[in-house]
C-alpha cells in the first residue's frame, strides 16, 4: 500500500473563499478535530499577513496534539535582501511551528513582472529561504506557485526552482496548480517528470477546482508518484475552491487503497465535514460527494424494493464507511416499501399488514398531487402517518384564523395583522398579533394563543422559511408550497404546507412545526 | 478538431435530484433556451412514467426548434413479451420525438436479480427494442446502464449488450457510470476498448459525480474516443448529481479544442446556467466552475493591482469567454458599461454622460441590496431606468390596497378579498375582488380598477408567478422576492418585487407587469 500524507489548508487557503472566515477559536477547534481525525499536516495561516493569524499560532502551541503537524505559511525572502533581515521570514520563525511552508515563483512571467527580479535571484531566494529555515530548526514544505503554467512556459526553469528548494533542504516540494486551469493528462505527465527528476524527494500536489477537476488532478498526482495531497475541508477556497479533502481522502483509501493515517477514522468523515461548515457558519452543501446529505439519497422506487445486494450496487460505496447513510426520499415515485423504511427511520411503529397503511398511501398520493412534498418535511410526514395509525392526536384544534395586510401608498405604511382562534382542550383562545409580514403575524398570534397552556413553544424557533410555486404555469392562481425548518437546540425538523392560497400554505407549515414540537415533548 | 455532441438530460435525469422539479412550462422554456444555445440533444422525460412527461411531449412538438433534437427516454421491453405489445415502448412512440433513448442492463447481477431474466433474453430485449423503434422511424440512443460495473464483472457480456444495440440499429451507444463510482484511469481504458470494438459506431458517456470525478470522466471519455457527452445543466441529478455540462462544455471547447455546435455561443453559458436555476427555482451556486458568481472573484489585492497580462495569469481563462466577469471582492461595482449595454438591449435611449445615470446606478445597488434582482425582470428594470431618465411616467397612481384572508376551519371555507384604490388621471377608482388566494384577488381588483380607462389590460395574462425567499436564515421575517412573467400573444415580459411582506412583494411585481403592458402600448 502506497503511503500518502494529507495536508490541510482550510485555515489558510480555505479562508480566501468568498464568504468564508474563521475566528481564532473556530480555527483551534478545527485543529483539534482534524488532529483526532488523523490529518497529517495543518497549515494554520500566514503569520506575516494579519494579527489574527499570529494569535492563532500563539494559541495553537498550547494544544496537546496527538498526530498533526502545524505549519506556518509564508513567502520566500524579498529580492536583494538577506534572508536574516527579512521581517516576513522572521515572523514565520516566531510562529514557532515544527513545519514552515513557503511559496515561491516558478513562472518567469511572475519573476520578471510581479516580484520584478531576475531568474537567478529568484532561485537564490528559494534556496536561501529554505536553507535559513532548516538551519533554524524547521522542517520545510516548498510550494511551487503556478507550477504547471510555469512548466509549460519553461520546463527547465521550473525544474530549477524545485532543485533550488531541494538544495536548501526542503522535506517536500509541492506542485501548485494555482489558477486551476490544468487538465488531467498534462498534470499527470508533468508530475511524473518531476517525481523522476527529484530523485526520491517527496512531491506534493495542490489543486484548485476552476475546471471542475481538482479531485481528479489530486488523484492523478498520487497515481503519478506524489505522496502528499494538499486541500481543504469541503473544498473551501478562493474562486471555485481548493481540492476537497473530504472527497479525495475516501477516494484514496477506498478506491486507490492508499495508506493514510486518517484511513482508520473514515467513519467520522461526514462529522468532520459538518463540523467545518459549522465553524465557518455555513449551511452544509447536501451535494458534496461521500459526505453530503444527498450523497446516498434515492428517489426511485426500484432501489427501495430491491434486495440488499442489488441495492448496494446502486451506491458506489457503503455509506456507513464515511459515516453517511442511505436515505429514501419520499416522493411521488415511492411505494409501500419505502414508506416502511421511512417510518422505521422516524421511529414510527408500523405493521405492514395494517389496513390503515393502504389508506395512508392513498392519502399521501392525493396530497402529493395537491402539491405537498415530504422530502424535506419529515415532521409533517411523521405526524400524518402517526395520525393514520391512530398513534397521534393534535394538542389543539384550529377554529379559524384571519390575516389583514393593508398598504397605504400615500403614507408609505404597511400593516399586517393576524388573528387566531383555537380550541385547546375545551378552552377557546382568540388572539391577535401584528408583524412586518402576514406570515410572521400568524406565527406570533398562534404562539400567543398556545403559550399559556404550552409555555415550551417559546423554546423553538422557525429558522428557515421557503416558498415554492408548483404549477408555475397557473399564474396568480398557482399552488404554493411552503416549507419551514424549525430548531430547538441541536434538534431540527421540517414541515410543509400547500394550497392555492399562500397564507393557508404558510399556516399549515407553521402549525405542523409547532404541533411536532409539542408531540416531541410528550 | 474533433466533433463532439452534447446531450442534455436536465429535464429527465436532472429532476431525479433532491429538491429539483420542473413544471411543464419551465421545461419548455428550458428547451427553447438550450436550442438557441446549440445543445445537440435534449432528453425530455420518460413518457411512460407520469402524465406530466406526456404533456411535455405533446407541447414540445409545437415549438419551432432550430437545432436541438428531442429524445424520449425509456426502457427496453419487458422480459418474455413481444416488443409490439409492450405498453411502455408504445408510449415512447406516442411521444412523437425524432430520437428515442432506451436504457438496458449491462450487469449480469441486475439481469438476474432486478429484471429476473436470463443473459440471452436481456440481449434479445435490447436488440428487439432498438430494432422496433428504428423500424418505427426513430433514431435510437442506447444507454448501457451500470456499464462500467458490468464490464468489470464480465467484460465480454457487457460488450455483447452493446453489440445487440448495434445490431438493432442504434445510432449511439452510451456508457453509463450509473452509480458514479468509477475512477478516471479505468474509465479511459474501458472506453477505449469499447470504441475499438464498436468499429465506428459513435459512443457516448454518461457520468455521475459521486466520486467528485464526473467532469474528469466525461473529458477522459472524449479523449478515449467518445463523441457524445451526456450531462445536465449545473449538474442537477440524483444524489450528488450528473456530470455538469456547464463545466464540460467550456473545457471541451477552450481547452481540448473540440468542435461543438454550441461552441460559438459560449458567451451565453453563464446566462444558460442562471436560467436553469431560475426555472428550477433554485438559488444559483456561486462556486460552479466557469459560470458561478465566485468563479473569477478575487480577495487578494495583487490581482487587482497587477498589470493586465499578469492579472490574466491568475485566471485560467478570460471570464468573458463564458459570459462571466472578474470580480474584486471589496468594491462590487457592477458598472456603467453593463447598464448601457442592457439599456441598448431594452431600447432605452441613454446618454452615457447623463447625471441621472449615476443616480440610477446608486438606486440599483440599493434595490439589489434590498433583494430585487433584475436578471429575469427586464420589464421592471426598463421601467425603473426610463423613470430615472424622465422618459416614463406611470399610467396610474396607487393610493393603497388591502388584502384579507379569512379561514374558517369548522366549515372548511377560505375567503380572500382584496381592495385597491387608484388615482387614474384625477379619477379615483376603488374596487374590490375575491379569489382563491390573496395574490389572485389583488390582480383581479387591480384590473377591475383599470379596465374602464384601459380596456387593453384584458389582453395580457400573468402566466408565471415565482416566490423566492432570499435571506432564508431569517425565518418568517425573511425577505421575499416575487417574480412574475406576463404574456400577450407572443410577447412576454418579466417583473419583480421584493419585501419582507410577501403581499407587498407580489403587488409590486403585478403592478409593474401591468404598467409595462400599458407603456408598451403607447
Amino acid at each position: 500500500m502506497k503511503k500518502v500524507f494529507t495536508y490541510d489548508t482550510t485555515l489558510r487557503d480555505g479562508t480566501q473563499g468568498e464568504g468564508i472566515s474563521l475566528s481564532v477559536p473556530a480555527k483551534l477547534r478545527l485543529v483539534k478535530k482534524m488532529d483526532m481525525f488523523g490529518m497529517d499536516f495543518i497549515e494554520g495561516g500566514w503569520p506575516g499577513s494579519n494579527p489574527r493569524d499570529m494569535e492563532f499560532f500563539d494559541q495553537v502551541k498550547k494544544l496537546d496534539l496527538k498526530h498533526a503537524k502545524i505549519s506556518a505559511f509564508g513567502s520566500t525572502r524579498r529580492a536583494n535582501t538577506k534572508v536574516e533581515d527579512d521581517s516576513q521570514v522572521a515572523k514565520l520563525l516566531e510562529a514557532g511551528t515544527p513545519y514552515v511552508t513557503i511559496f515561491g515563483k516558478t513562472w518567469l512571467l511572475h519573476v520578471t513582472d510581479v516580484i520584478k527580479t531576475t531568474a537567478e535571484e529568484n532561485l537564490a531566494m528559494i534556496e536561501d529561504t529554505v536553507a535559513f529555515l532548516v538551519k533554524s530548526g524547521r522542517k520545510v514544505v516548498y510550494d511551487a506557485e503556478h507550477f504547471f503554467d510555469g512548466y509549460k512556459d519553461d520546463a527547465e526553469y521550473a525544474l530549477e526552482t524545485l532543485k533550488a528548494a531541494k538544495r536548501g533542504g526542503a522535506e517536500f516540494v509541492t506542485l501548485c496548480d494555482t489558477n486551476g486551469g490544468t487538465l488531467v493528462d498534462e498534470f499527470s505527465e508533468i508530475t511524473k517528470k518531476v517525481v523522476e527528476v527529484m530523485e526520491g524527494l517527496p512531491v506534493g500536489v495542490h489543486c484548485h477546482d476552476d475546471s471542475g477537476l481538482a479531485v481528479a488532478l489530486s488523484l492523478a498526482g498520487v497515481a503519478s508518484g506524489a505522496t502528499m495531497v494538499q486541500g481543504t475541508l469541503n473544498g473551501f477556497g478562493e474562486r471555485i475552491g481548493n481540492a476537497n479533502l473530504c472527497t479525495i481522502i475516501p477516494n484514496l483509501v477506498l478506491k486507490m487503497h492508499c495508506e493514510l493515517a486518517c484511513g482508520k477514522n473514515l467513519k467520522s468523515l461526514r462529522d468532520l465535514s459538518l463540523f467545518a461548515d459549522e465553524m465557518a457558519n455555513l449551511r452544509s452543501n447536501p451535494r458534496l460527494p461521500y459526505v453530503g446529505a444527498s450523497a446516498f439519497a434515492h428517489k426511485g422506487g426500484v432501489h427501495a424494493d430491491a434486495a440488499n445486494k442489488v441495492k448496494r450496487s446502486y451506491e458506489h460505496i457503503a455509506p456507513e464507511l464515511v459515516g453517511n447513510k442511505t436515505r429514501v426520499l419520499v416522493s411521488d415515485m415511492s411505494g409501500r416499501a419505502s414508506i416502511m423504511m421511512k417510518a422505521r427511520e422516524l421511529g414510527v411503529d408500523v405493521d405492514p399488514k395494517d389496513p390503515a397503511l393502504k389508506e395512508f398511501l392513498d392519502e399521501l398520493k392525493n396530497l402529493e398531487f395537491r402539491g405537498y412534498e415530504y422530502e424535506a418535511a419529515d415532521a409533517s410526514f411523521g405526524l400524518l402517518l402517526a395520525k393514520f395509525l391512530k398513534q397521534h392526536s393534535d394538542h389543539f384544534d384550529v377554529l379559524g384564523y384571519r390575516v389583514i395586510v393593508e398598504r397605504n401608498e400615500v403614507s408609505g405604511e404597511t400593516r399586517s395583522e393576524a388573528s387566531v382562534k383555537l380550541n385547546i382542550g375545551g378552552t377557546v383562545e382568540h388572539t391577535v398579533a401584528e408583524a412586518h409580514g402576514p406570515v410572521a403575524a400568524l406565527d406570533f398570534a398562534l404562539r400567543k394563543a398556545l403559550v399559556k397552556k404550552f409555555p415550551e413553544v417559546k423554546d423553538m424557533e422557525l429558522v428557515d422559511f421557503k416558498v415554492r410555486i408548483i404549477d408555475s404555469g397557473a399564474g396568480v392562481n398557482a399552488t404554493t408550497r411552503v416549507s419551514v425548518e424549525s430548531r430547538e437546540g441541536k434538534d431540527s425538523w421540517g414541515t410543509v404546507g400547500a394550497s392555492d392560497n399562500i397564507i393557508v400554505a404558510s399556516w399549515e407549515a407553521i402549525k405542523d412545526a409547532i404541533e411536532y414540537k409539542l408531540s416531541k415533548d410528550d
